[in-house]
């Protein structure tokens, strides 16, 4: 007798907190009049962090904000931290570094916590290493603008949220696409995600839906005829033919069980017709 | 009568003039003991790049080599330049800016010769500007760095001896994947072929091969289902489905003619079984 889980909104970074707010008004309407757990645990110093997003959810009709900060991973046992998961709408993990989050509350109540509210149906959200944080395997360490070399690249084990996917940040800006495809060539299975910065996808089930201002780059390895990433050599440069790439933005809707995209607009004529 | 066309060596820019020197080299092989052209005219100030490459070419078997550098349009169509194409084995083309190319040299005598040598088995190879303007297509601003945005994308026509293609340099080195994209969208006719820095494609007939240290990206949309390119807001965000991506790095083959992929070791090994 479970519910559906709640959404997911993961963020590409840098999202906007002054102008239009685009993504923080979907957290804002996710947890309409309920409490949202600020969770500034991925930086080493989350000073200020809890201030500024005060301030860009002030008028957003949230019901209360909170701080969770955990200094290391003995705090994350404290099972006094269960008050303020009681009765929270949804948890949203700021920016760092995402090993924090893993290493610091993995196999922890605070985890176990974060994957009650998801399945209760309330809204866990992330901006950049928040992001990370939320896939099943994520990015570590790899060079940004420049082509992937085999043995550049460092991954480690997320929360699992968004299940089967590996998910990148920053990512036009960073010129990530190389140590992303790196990655989806070690394993096919596994989906990757690339995000624009002030861009999200907003996950539901198995479909997800993106908004912002930039855009999701989809890695679809599950075709390809060949790469050289298991060969010898670390420094050698990556090799991979016959990738699927798509370039989602505002709008768009990808299916991450079939691996397809199609527009909203698309997907609108579709319903109206089996109508 | 004609005979075959000669190689085609377009670089992404930056290639290693101290070290191993793999692309000068080939460059050399191509016209071993002959005179290579440099032609510097991309630049607005060709002083050094000249004395550059005499220092780097030094020791690699080249005949001689000469410079050439057009002021403005009018010096192009002194015909007194044919006696340095007449006895000459290919030109080389250094950076600057692509549309001092084309704008300077196009449907001049100068052009004619470049295509007359291409014609009767002459090198013809550029680098960073010098060879965005080998292809049909150039591209002259778009930004890096960042995802594209549909009106952010400058072209032209280059001298058009990559055929069907547009190439762009500095690509993982300076995020380019994005305007790559961007201009595929606008014609799926072309291919786009983005060149990291200290590489270069290798291009013989309908073929080309990959050398240097980085990769080679190429950016097949003739399956793409859906883009937004055609609508109104040039602000607006490039979205674009089923896009085919390959990366090729060192040895790796591709037919520009059938757009597939393979690496040497492949080839080598099917001309055996056909032996």
């Amino acid at each position: 007798m479970t519910g559906a889980k709640g959404p997911l909104i993961v963020i590409g970074g840098h999202e906007d907190k002054e102008g239009e707010r685009t993504i923080l008004k979907a957290i804002a309407e996710a947890v309409i009049g309920q409490k949202l757990i600020i969770a500034t645990i991925a930086s080493h110093r989350p000073e200020g962090y809890f201030e500024a997003y005060q301030q860009a959810f002030a008028d957003l009709g949230v019901g209360s904000l909170v701080e969770l900060y955990v200094r290391d991973r003995e705090a994350s046992q404290d099972e006094s931290v269960r008050a303020t998961f009681s009765d929270a709408g949804g948890i949203f993990f700021t920016g760092g570094d995402q090993l924090r989050i893993s290493s610091q509350i993995g196999d922890t109540p605070i985890e176990a916590m974060v994957r009650e509210l998801h399945e209760r149906g309330g809204l866990v959200a992330g901006t950049s290493a928040g992001a990370a944080a939320m896939s099943d395997i994520m990015l570590v360490k790899g060079s940004s603008g420049e082509t992937h070399r085999i043995g550049d690249l460092h991954m480690a084990p997320g929360l699992g949220l968004v299940e089967g996917a590996i998910i990148d940040q920053h990512f036009a800006e960073r010129g990530r696409i190389g140590r992303l495809l790196g990655a989806v060539a070690q394993n096919p299975r596994i989906i990757g995600i690339g995000i624009d910065e002030d861009t999200a996808i907003v996950v539901n089930n198995r479909g997800m839906e993106v908004i912002g201002s930039g855009a999701v780059y989809i890695v679809d390895g599950s075709g390809v005829t060949r790469s050289n990433i298991s060969e010898a050599r670390p420094e050698r440069t990556l090799s991979m033919h016959d990738i699927r790439l798509h370039v989602l933005s505002a709008g768009d809707i990808f299916d991450l069980e079939s691996r397809s995209p199609q527009s909203r607009a698309t997907q609108e004529c579709r319903e109206e017709a089996h109508a």
